[in-house]
C-alpha cells in the first residue's frame, strides 16, 4: 500500500508543500479556510503524519518509559498501576521495560527507550546496580528521570520511597509484643539501601525492648520460597533456638511456613511468622501471613505525579529534587496472632 | 554536554564527513584501515550514532512491541519470560505495553508502538476486542504480526494457541474418574472463543462418560476470586446439588474453595475442585488446587521462534501462516485427589 504523503495532499489541492505542512502544523500564517482544505483532504487520502519524525521536531511523543526489575511480583505490578492511572489519565502513554535484575538488561532497557524518544522515565533499579548505573546518561541528555523505592545512591533525583526502618522496626516490635523472644531475622546478602534500613529497624527495636542481639538469628541470602526452607533446615539442623522469623519479603516467609509445616511446627503458637510486601497469596493461604504493606499503588501514584510536576519545570535537573517517603502499615494476619 | 557528531570525527582526522559516515557504516568503498582511524576517534571522542535516524534509514529497530492485556497474573508473565529468552538470544529487545483488558488502549498501545518504530508486535487481544480491534492497521503497514492465547477471529496471522478444548475435556474427565457425578461449570460471560473451547470441552467430557448435561450447573459471569465465592453462595441458596466445580480460571478456583471452606464442606472429599492456567499461588494455598497448565514459557518460545522466521521472510502478509496449538497438561492436587 503506497504511503500517502504531504506531497500527494499538495498535488490534490494545487498548492505548494510547505503551505500544506504549515496548515497541518497549526501554522498562523494560513488562512482558517486553507487549514480546512487540507485536513479534509488529508483525512479524504488517508494521510497519517509521520508520528516519529514530528517528535523529532516537537520533541514530545507524550510516552512515558517505566523500567522495572520484573513484572511478576505484585510489589511491581502493583506500583506500575499507580503510575498508569495518573499518566494516562494525563494523556500520557506508558511503556514498560523488566531489567530482570541484571545491570546489563538495564542499560538495554535505558537505551531502547531513548530511541524510542520517550518524554522521561520512571524507574526502580535492578539488585545489580552499582552506583548510577546507565542513568547518568539519561540526566546528561537532560532527559526527566524519577524514581520509587529502589533509587541509586549517588544521584540526586527525585523519588519515593517507602521508610524501610520503620517497616523492619513495627514489624519486630508487633512480634515482641505478641510474646515473641528469639526473633530470626532474613535478610539479603548484598549492600542495598533498603534491605539495611529493614535490618537496621529490626536490631533498634530489639535494643528499644531490652532484648539481646544474637548474630545467629541473623541469616543473609538471596530471597525465595527455597531460600525460606533452607534457612529453617539450617537453623534446625545448627540447633539453634528462635520462636519468631521476620523476613525481608515474602516468598522467603512463605518458604519458612511450608518447612515448619512439613516438620510438625505449629503457627503461630510455636513460631511467629511476620514477611515484607504484601504480596498478593501472603492473604490466601493457610495461616495468612502477617507482612509490611509498602503502599504500592500510592508510591505508584506519587511518583507519576511528582514526574508531572518535573515535566512542568523544564530545567529537570537545577531544582533540588524532591523526596517522598511513605510511611508503610503493618498488616497483622493468622501467622503472628497468639 | 556537547554531543560529538559525525563532523567532529572528520575535522579531527581531516577527511570528510561522508567518508566517516561511510566508514561507520562499513561501505565497501572505504579502506579498512580509514574505517580503524575512524572507529578509533569515534571511540576515543566518545561519538554515538543517533540511533532514531539510522533506523529511519535502516527500517530495523531490533526492537518488538509485546502487547499484553495485563502483567499481574502468572500467565502472562509467564509468556512473557518465554517471549524475553529468545528474543534477548537473538539480539532483539522487547518493549512491553498493558491493554488492562480495554479496546481503547490496546488501540493507543499499537499507535505507541508504531511512533516507537519497532520490527513487529507480538499480542494477546484483550477481553473487549471484536473483530480485528486496531491491529488491521498492523497489517496494512505490512509490520509483521503474531499473536497468543487469544487471537482475533477475523485476522489470518500466525498464532500459537493451547488445545483448549483438549483442557476443558481433561479437566471434567479426571474429576468424572475421581468419582464425582454433579460438575459445576463457571465460565465466561463474553463470547470468546478460548472459554467457549473450553465449555465443549466440559460438554464432550460429560457426553462420553455418559453423564447428563444440566444447565443448572452450568455458570457464566466475569472471573474473579470474588464471583468465585458468589457462584457458590447462589448454588447453595438456590439448593442445586452438585460435588465438583470445575472453574475456567484459577482466581475463580480460589474463591470457590474459600467459600467451601467458610461453610464447613470438607475439599476433596465433600466437593472436588479443578482451576485452570497453573497460576502460581494454586501450589501455595491448602489445598493446593488441580488445575490446567497453559505451557506458557514454551507457548511465549515458540510464538518469539514463529516470529523470527516471520521476519525473515520479509513479505510477511503473502505466506499462509503457521499455527502451533500445544497441548496442555492437567496437574492433580489435593483440591481433587479423593
Amino acid at each position: 500500500m503506497k504511503r500517502i504523503t504531504i506531497l500527494d495532499i499538495a498535488k490534490e489541492l494545487n498548492i505548494t508543500f510547505s503551505t500544506v505542512a504549515r496548515a497541518l502544523n497549526d501554522h498562523p500564517a494560513i488562512s482558517a479556510a486553507t487549514k480546512q482544505a487540507v485536513r479534509e483532504t488529508a483525512d479524504r487520502l488517508g494521510y497519517r503524519p509521520n508520528r516519529v519524525a514530528s517528535s523529532l521536531r516537537s520533541g514530545k511523543t507524550k510516552i512515558i518509559g517505566v523500567l522495572v526489575p520484573r513484572l511478576d511480583v505484585s510489589f511491581f505490578s502493583s506500583v506500575l498501576h499507580g503510575i498508569e492511572g495518573v499518566m494516562n489519565e494525563n494523556g500520557y502513554t506508558i511503556l514498560l521495560f523488566q531489567s530482570q535484575e541484571s545491570i546489563k538488561q538495564e542499560a538495554r532497557g535505558i537505551e531502547t527507550f531513548l530511541r524510542s524518544r520517550v518524554d522521561g522515565i520512571i524507574a526502580s533499579i535492578s539488585l545489580e546496580t552499582e552506583g548510577n548505573g546507565s542513568y547518568s546518561e539519561v540526566r546528561d541528555r537532560n532527559i526527566p528521570l524519577a524514581f520509587f523505592d529502589r533509587v541509586p545512591q549517588g544521584l540526586d533525583v527525585p523519588a519515593v520511597t517507602i521508610d524501610d526502618y520503620q517497616g523492619g522496626f513495627m514489624a519486630t516490635e508487633h512480634l515482641i509484643k505478641a510474646g515473641y523472644r528469639r526473633i530470626v531475622h532474613i535478610n539479603q546478602y548484598r549492600d542495598i539501601n533498603i534491605f539495611n534500613e529493614r535490618l537496621r529497624g529490626y536490631l533498634d527495636a530489639l535494643k528499644q525492648y531490652g532484648l539481646p542481639i544474637d548474630e545467629n538469628l541473623i541469616i543473609k541470602g538471596d530471597f525465595s520460597l527455597e531460600f525460606g526452607r533452607q534457612c529453617v533446615r539450617e537453623l534446625m539442623a545448627a540447633r539453634i533456638d528462635f520462636d519468631a522469623i521476620f523476613t525481608l519479603e515474602d516468598f522467603t516467609a512463605m518458604g519458612v511456613v511450608q518447612e515448619l509445616k512439613a516438620i510438625g511446627k505449629r503457627i503461630p503458637a510455636d513460631v511467629g511468622i511476620v514477611g515484607f510486601a504484601n504480596e498478593a497469596f501472603t492473604n490466601l493461604v493457610s495461616p495468612t501471613i502477617s507482612t509490611v504493606d509498602q503502599c504500592t499503588v500510592e508510591m505508584g501514584e506519587e511518583v507519576a505525579r511528582l514526574f508531572l510536576k518535573l515535566l512542568k519545570k523544564g530545567d529537570y535537573y537545577k531544582h533540588k529534587p524532591e523526596k517522598i517517603v511513605l510511611t508503610p502499615r503493618l498488616l497483622v494476619r493468622e501467622s503472628s496472632s497468639r
